[in-house]
């Protein structure tokens, strides 16, 4: 969302090398705005406007800029720049930004970090990915609860210039366990004299550092928490998510499970900053898979021919018949799945789930088995036309049956459960429905 | 997620009649916690352990009750109870409360509720649905641009017990235009005989009151902020918007996006909370257009049937070749779709993107139908490998643009892209697909 009108007036800044004015287009705007517009121009003019405001500012300007042209500077700036803006980081988009770097780059420039930020990039960059402690920050406010409440926003003042947020506050005792957290609304409201103690909320709801981040989101949405903190196995505090993190890792759970849902390798990037061999990869295979699903279709028909021979009207009807499977199926899957990544459906309830499901399959079923019967017969006699709207009660039932159940089982398995994706439900409908439509009309034919 | 061990406890509290207990798990507990555990009580008993604490904490928990048991305890509470927990409530929890109630009951609530607030009720009541203005909430914290800083953090003393947040204040003039903004966390940092005016943030980022919910949640997810201000068309503010409830309606969205894609009308309520019945007909509607589709695809094969008869291999092929072009179409209209909820795609590249994409479906129709010939010759003689291989290359490249066409389409008619779910998409490369692989079979077999 660059301006139109910026854009322009950045280029002839640079062209005149007016320095104040690039000071003060860093300094006014919101630092993303800032990000949004030098993303328009080469990133070595970007840069030379950047490096006319001070560090702190430039920090703030860089951690709002695409990954993409975050490498592009990490690899072209020279070093004392880069590890002045590295050191200057906030804890978890530093580790967000090493994480992404190659091995070797990453090995060049640990080294020449200052001692403690290293260790803490270390710790951090140990967690693994999508886990909390993989999404925290360390730059947290925290006070021993003996303070009173006006030594406390004393020692709040210390801290507050290099933390993530100090509008909550977490108190922790000398072995920084986690013993209650305080808001700084609360905190100015108090009588000066009160403690810390005194004033805190005891039940700190946490989150493990292991747990995983769309479990966090669920529980930060649930709750409406600015940041929520993060505890080990001892309940000692070790970080904290803020709710800005949260809101990227909803988007991006969201986008994650939707391309899924659709047959597509999750992305990385953006859509748009996807190269064009990766997209094509992601879905080709994909797609060669679902054809070979389909040439298993192809073989079971194979051996149908005989039937198909002497009831051609068969033939008509196939393709609506495969498609109302797939459709149910895809129905149920989406959302059983779209439940679960909401935390709405776990293993105490998918019993209740999956009755509740088979019970709309067979009603839905026979709802559309009639319907199909009704339109049927405007095509064909009347026993064929009884074997359309069979099979198509059958496979509506069968497709929400199986819509359900193959998410829940890929989810026991430890599988991602929207690796059942709407194709891929088709295409295991598609065998299915050609095995039921055929194994009906032997079967009603038989009889009449 | 009410904890296993609290729940009898509470019910043991009821049976004792255990005041001061009752008192004490609605005062320790976060009021989200203590919401979920009265959830699992039948609405009296949870009223009656809400009505041993305050009102402040009644409202609190209240707040973070589902909708159905809120509305329970709007039409069973006496009135007094109900009269001032509406009052006491936040601005925008209140509307979204109202807008739930049936016409005929607001109507009797509306004339008891206090002059003040019920004329800022009729106002967030004005406001569209999914709109910024429905959205928000008018306890905001805000603070003349002439004060001083010591005498700003006086004022702020007043104002903090009920606004929704007090960590972004917004500067206004004396005709409520937005002016600047400071938060909290400079002010207490800043010198003391400093003015607001020195110290604010002038380049506010805001949304309009018209602005659609999704366009604000993924302003706020882009530059971070705890609160956005709302301004009207002539820049005075009007309300704010807090990270709680963008994170709502990301998840919202993102579930609303999910459940059109898989052919499923929106729900309202979570999966859970949905109706039997409300749920299958919201899946039914659309089984049955879809079932109409798949009708008109028999109607197209009934034209084909002599073809049929000498060519009897081609049914072998026939689901295939329609599920690959759908596959291929769901893939392109799934990223398409989100990358338009995420933003990312406008009025502006919608060209460039359906550019690349036809390049995509070109490259990736090449490579499947070479894939295809390559097993169908396992099946059958040369020339009618031919049309199989063909076919798939037309289908996957047609189905591609499609998948990238008609959400474009959609919403440049200003519908709901995601309207054009994966089902949707199958079906209509359903047909596509028939005429395609009969003309192909046609001409190709007319040359052997």
């Amino acid at each position: 969302m660059h301006d139109p009108l910026l854009v322009p007036e950045l280029k002839e800044m640079l062209h005149d090398g007016d320095e104040a004015a690039m000071r003060e287009f860093c300094g006014v705007f919101h630092p993303g705005v800032v990000a949004e517009n030098l993303a328009e121009l080469p990133t070595a003019d970007a840069w030379r406007v950047l490096s006319h405001t001070d560090l702190q500012r430039q920090v703030e300007v860089f951690e709002f800029m695409e990954r993409e042209r975050q490498m592009e500077l990490v690899s072209t700036l020279p070093q004392p720049q880069l590890l002045s803006l590295i050191e200057e980081m906030s804890a978890d988009d530093r580790a967000d930004l090493l994480r992404s770097m190659e091995d070797d780059q990453l090995e060049r420039l640990l080294p020449l970090i200052a001692q403690a930020e290293r260790s803490e990039i270390r710790r951090l960059l140990s967690y693994p990915e999508s886990s909390a402690g993989a999404l925290m920050t360390t730059d947290y406010a925290s006070l021993p609860e003996e303070l009173s409440v006006r030594d406390a926003l004393a020692a709040l003042h210390h801290q507050a210039p290099d933390r993530e947020t100090i509008y909550y506050i977490y108190v922790l005792d000398e072995l920084r366990h986690l013993r209650g957290f305080v808001s700084l609304r609360k905190l100015i409201l108090a009588r000066p004299d009160l403690l810390v103690r005194e004033i805190m909320d005891r039940d700190v709801l946490s989150v493990r550092v292991t747990e995983d981040q769309e479990s966090v989101a669920n529980k930060m949405a649930r709750y409406d928490f600015i940041a929520m903190p993060v505890v080990d196995d001892q309940n000692r505090l070790v970080g904290i998510i803020t709710h800005d993190d949260v809101l990227d890792v909803l988007r991006e759970e969201a986008t994650e499970d939707a391309h899924r849902m659709g047959a597509v390798g999750p992305l990385e990037d953006s859509y748009l900053a996807t190269p064009f061999h990766t997209l094509a990869w992601k879905r080709g295979i994909w797609l060669v898979l679902l054809l070979v699903a389909g040439f298993g279709t192809s073989w079971l028909l194979n051996h149908y021919d005989a039937v198909t021979e002497n009831h051609e009207w068969l033939v008509w009807f196939l393709p609506l018949v495969l498609a109302s499977g797939g459709n149910s199926g895809s129905q149920s899957a989406t959302l059983i799945i779209r439940a679960m990544s909401l935390g709405e459906l776990n293993k105490q309830n998918q019993a209740l789930i999956l009755r509740r499901e088979v019970a709309t399959g067979v009603s839905l079923g026979l709802a559309m088995g009639l319907l199909a019967l009704m339109f049927a017969v405007c095509y064909v006699a009347w026993p064929s036309a009884l074997v359309v709207g069979g099979t198509i009660a059958l496979v509506v039932t069968l497709g929400t049956t199986n819509g359900t159940l193959l998410p829940i089982v890929l989810r026991n398995l430890g599988f991602d459960p929207a690796l059942m994706s709407n194709p891929l439900i088709a295409s295991l409908s598609d065998a299915l429905g050609v095995l039921t439509y055929y194994n009906v009309a032997l079967y009603c034919l038989s009889l009449a």
